[in-house]
C-alpha cells in the first residue's frame, strides 16, 4: 500500500548466520543472528505461526511491539487459497500479508500428507484434492520450490515425507531416503528458481531412530546448498519420552555454522530444553491456538481462563509478565469475556501467550550470552508444576 | 493491575462542558470539550461501543492509538454478567475493563424492554428474566443508578421507556410521561448515590412527534440536575424520513450549555447531518458489528469485503484512510482472511471502521472550528453513492 517497499529489491542478499556464542565441543546452547534482506533474527528465535498470512488475533503492529522478528506461513495453505499466483501478482507474500520482516514458509508437506483428502504419493510427488475447491492438485519437490519462489519467502522449506510417530521402522527409513532424493531435486530446483534473498533449508527426518537421523543429517550435508537445517518428524505421535532425547541426539549432527530449526514444537519447557541442546529456531501453534481455547501460558504453568477460580481474580494472567494484556487486564475480565463469547478474550490471551513465548526465547538468549543458561533453564523448569514435558533434560 | 490508578480518586470533579464554537441563534453545529476526571472528550465525539466492557476486536491500546477519547458500555449487560458487585469489588469498571479514559454507561433500559424474556413493566420499574441464568431481576430507576454508581462510569444514563418506532401516539405519550417521572426519581437517587466525578444525563423521548419531544425536553429541563441531554427513541423502526427531521427539531430544544448525545445511531451520513443540527456525542454498533460481517465504511460508501471484485485488489479498504489496516493491508488480503474464516479479518476491518468514524467526527470538529462545516458536510455527503440516509439535511 501507499508505496511501501517489500524490503527486498536489488540489494537482497542470501540469509546468513552468525554465531555469537557457540558451545564447546559442538553440543549445547547457542546464541546468534540470522541476517536476511528484511531484517535480523536474533536466535534462539520463536516464529509466531501465521498459517494463512496472518497470526490469528494479532496485528502486524502488535507483533512488532511484542518483539517478533520473523513469522511463519504455510505455502500449502496459501497455494490452496488465495493461490501463489495471486499473491505474486500483488507483490509477494510480505506485501500481501503486511509483514515486512522475514518470513519462513513451511512447504506444507506435513499438511498435505496428514490433512488433504485422497492423497496419492509417488516418487514424483503427491496428488491430492484441494480442501478449498475439490480440484486435483499435484505437489512435487520442484513445485513447492516454485510456489515459495512466487511467494518470496525469506526461508524456503522443501517437500519432505513426515511419517506418523508410530510408523514401523521400514516406513521411517523409506521416508528418510525419499526425503533425501527430494532434497536433491529441491536444491536443483532452487538454484534456478529462488531469488537472491531466499534460502532453502534441509529437513532431517528419521523418527526417533538415532541411526536414521544420522543418515538423514549426513546425506543432507553431502547434498549441500542449504542455508539451514531443520529437525522434522517430531511431535507427530511418537513416544513423548523419546522426543527431547531425539532433539538432543540430532542437533549436534547438524552443521555448527548454520541455523537449526526445530519444526512445529513445542511447549515452553520443550523449547527451553531444545535450546539447551543447540536448536536455534522454533514455531508452534500452541500459544495462538490454545489462547483461543482459553489456555494461557505462565511462568508457573498453564491456566484455564474459563475456570470459576478466576471469577473475581484481579491479578493479571502472569504476575511476571509485562505484555499489553497483563499491564491492563485481570484474569477476571478475560474470563468474563470468554464466558460472554467476546472475541477480545481470544485476542487478549493470544497477546499474552505469544508475548510469553517471545520473552522466553529472549530471556534464554540473554542467559546464553551471559553464560548462565543452565541456571536459567533449571530455574524455568523448576517453576513449572509439571516440570515441563517428560523426556531427557 | 500493577498499581495502576483508576484515575478518579479524591480529585474527581463532575464532568463539565465548554463550548468553543456555538451556533448563532441556537441551531447549528457546535464544537466543545467535555471535561471529566478521567480525561477530556473533544466534541463532536464518537463513542466506540464496548457493551460488555470490551470494544469487540480492539485492544485499549488500539483504541487510544486511533484517537478514541471515551467509550460506551452497557450497565444492563454488565449487571447480568459478571455483575456490578463483582466489578466494584475489583475496583470499578475502568479498572475492570482496562480503559482508564471516560466511560458512558447506558442503563440498558432499551435492552431490557426489547430483548429480555418475560418482562413486566410497572410504574415501579421492570421485572424480567436474566438471559444469562434465568433468574428474576428487577430494574427500577433507582436501581440502575445504583448499578452505575457501583460501576463508576463517568456518564450515567437513567432508565427510560423507549417505545418501538411504530408505536401508536398514546403509547409514545405515555412513554414520555413515565420517562419524566422516572427521570425525577433518577435525579433524587443520583443525589445520594453517584460519586463526585459522575454526571447523570437526561433522555428525551417522544418518537417523531415534535410536540411530545418539546414536552419531554422542557419537563426534563424543569427537573434539573442533569449534566447533559440525550435524544433517545430514534433508529427504533420509525419512518426513516422522520429520523433526521426529529434530530433537527429536537436538538435546539435542549440546553445550549450542556452536551447533547444522540443515542445509538447511526450511519456516517446520519452523524454528519446530526452534527450540523447541534448534536455533540454519538454511539453506534455499526462500525464494529458490520466489520465482523465484512462491511467496511469508506469515504465513497460501504463495501462488502467478501465480494469477488476484491479478489486481486491491492488497494486499501479506503484510499483516503491512514489507519493501521489501510497502511498495511489490501482489500485482497482482508477478503482472503474473511473467506478463510480467520478472526483477523474482523479485527482489521474493525480497526478501519472505528478509525473511520473517529476521523469523521474529528474532521467535522476541525471544520466547525474553522467555520467551514457546511462545505465539509456537503462534500462528505456528495461523495456517498447513496447520498447518506434519506431524510432532512
Amino acid at each position: 500500500m501507499n508505496g511501501r517497499s517489500t524490503g527486498a529489491g536489488d540489494s537482497a542478499h542470501r540469509p546468513s548466520f552468525e554465531l555469537l556464542v557457540a558451545p564447546q565441543g559442538g553440543a549445547g546452547p547457542r546464541a546468534g543472528i540470522l541476517r536476511t534482506s528484511r531484517g535480523e533474527v536474533p536466535t534462539p528465535a520463536f516464529m509466531p505461526v501465521g498459517t494463512r498470512g496472518a497470526v490469528k488475533g494479532l496485528t502486524v503492529g502488535c507483533l512488532r511491539e511484542m518483539g517478533a522478528s520473523i513469522i511463519l506461513a504455510n505455502a500449502y495453505h496459501l497455494a490452496m487459497r488465495p493461490g501463489e499466483k495471486l499473491i505474486a501478482g500483488l507483490g509477494g507474500l510480505h506485501r500481501f500479508c503486511g509483514w515486512n520482516g522475514p518470513i519462513l514458509t513451511d512447504s506444507g508437506g506435513y499438511q498435505v500428507f496428514s490433512l488433504a483428502a485422497s492423497r496419492r504419493i509417488s516418487e514424483e510427488g503427491v496428488e491430492f484434492r484441494s480442501p478449498v475447491d475439490g480440484s486435483v492438485r499435484f505437489f512435487s519437490p520442484e513445485g513447492v520450490i516454485g510456489i515459495q519462489a512466487m511467494l518470496g519467502s525469506d526461508i524456503v522449506m522443501p517437500l519432505d515425507i513426515c511419517p506418523p510417530g508410530d510408523a514401523p521402522p521400514a516406513e521411517v527409513e523409506e521416508a528418510v531416503e525419499r526425503t533425501l532424493r527430494w532434497a536433491e531435486r529441491s536444491v536443483r530446483a532452487a538454484a534456478g528458481t529462488l531469488a537472491a534473498g531466499q534460502a532453502l533449508f534441509a529437513i532431517v527426518q528419521g523418527g526417533t531412530d538415532e541411526r536414521l537421523r544420522r543418515r538423514s543429517a549426513e546425506a543432507s550435508m553431502a547434498i549441500g546448498g542449504f542455508g539451514g537445517f531443520a529437525i522434522g518428524g517430531l511431535s507427530v505421535g511418537e513416544d513423548p519420552a523419546r522426543t527431547m532425547e531425539t532433539v538432543r541426539l540430532t542437533a549436534p549432527m547438524l552443521p555448527a555454522d548454520l541455523p537449526r530449526y526445530l519444526m512445529g514444537m513445542g511447549r515452553p519447557g520443550d523449547i527451553v530444553r531444545a535450546i539447551g541442546f543447540g536448536a536455534d529456531m522454533f514455531d508452534c501453534v500452541l500459544p495462538t491456538r490454545n489462547a483461543r481455547n482459553a489456555q494461557a501460558f505462565t511462568s508457573r504453568g498453564t491456566i484455564r481462563l474459563r475456570s470459576a477460580a478466576f471469577a473475581a481474580d484481579g491479578s493479571p494472567i502472569d504476575p511476571d509478565c509485562d505484555c499489553e494484556t497483563c499491564r491492563h487486564h485481570s484474569r477476571a475480565f478475560i474470563r468474563h469475556l470468554f464466558l460472554a463469547g467476546d472475541m477480545n478474550a481470544a485476542i487478549l490471551t493470544t497477546i499474552h501467550n505469544v508475548s510469553f513465548y517471545l520473552r522466553l526465547v529472549r530471556d534464554a538468549r540473554a542467559a546464553i550470552l551471559e553464560g548462565r543458561f543452565e541456571a536459567f533453564r533449571d530455574g524455568f523448569l523448576a517453576r513449572l508444576p509439571e516440570g515441563g514435558t517428560p523426556g531427557a533434560r
